[in-house]
């Protein structure tokens, strides 16, 4: 959890920063799950970044959860793993 | 669907604008699912912006597929939708 303490706080700025806490886990649990379709069909990164049209270090900081991915992204992703959309967000 | 043609085409290119029409289609669809669930709440857009914390004119571009939304903003949207995220992608 990242934890941002500023001087001279208001309540406002005090629930902006837990909102960049939540914002961060959906990147780390859909990050996992493409890690995880990925090894299951034995791809490396670069040949799911080559199935994918993308390239192969966005997938490295995508599965480290270091990019905020958007959606036409998301879909690449998704089909290049062979898995429906929905399934990457499924607990 | 949107077909860009280009002089002097390469096979590379043809696959690319391709590409193109499939990505729209995943916007259009989720753009639908937002505006299905927000209008099941009866929420206008102006009330979902506020609890979503997006602002109004970014959910009417969102429902139009006029924006390639990021995955921070697709949890934000779902949380002030009450619904989870996979069901925003379910056919």
């Amino acid at each position: 959890m990242l934890t941002i303490v500023c001087s001279g706080l208001s309540g406002k700025n005090v629930y902006y920063s837990m909102q960049i806490n939540k914002k961060q886990e959906i990147l780390i649990k859909f990050g996992s799950k493409v890690r995880e379709q990925r090894e299951f069909l034995n791809l490396s990164q670069e040949e799911l970044a080559e199935r994918a049209k993308l390239h192969r270090t966005y997938i490295g900081m995508i599965e480290r959860a270091e990019k905020n991915i958007t959606l036409l992204n998301i879909e690449k992703i998704s089909k290049a793993l062979s898995i429906k959309i929905s399934k990457l967000f499924e607990d």
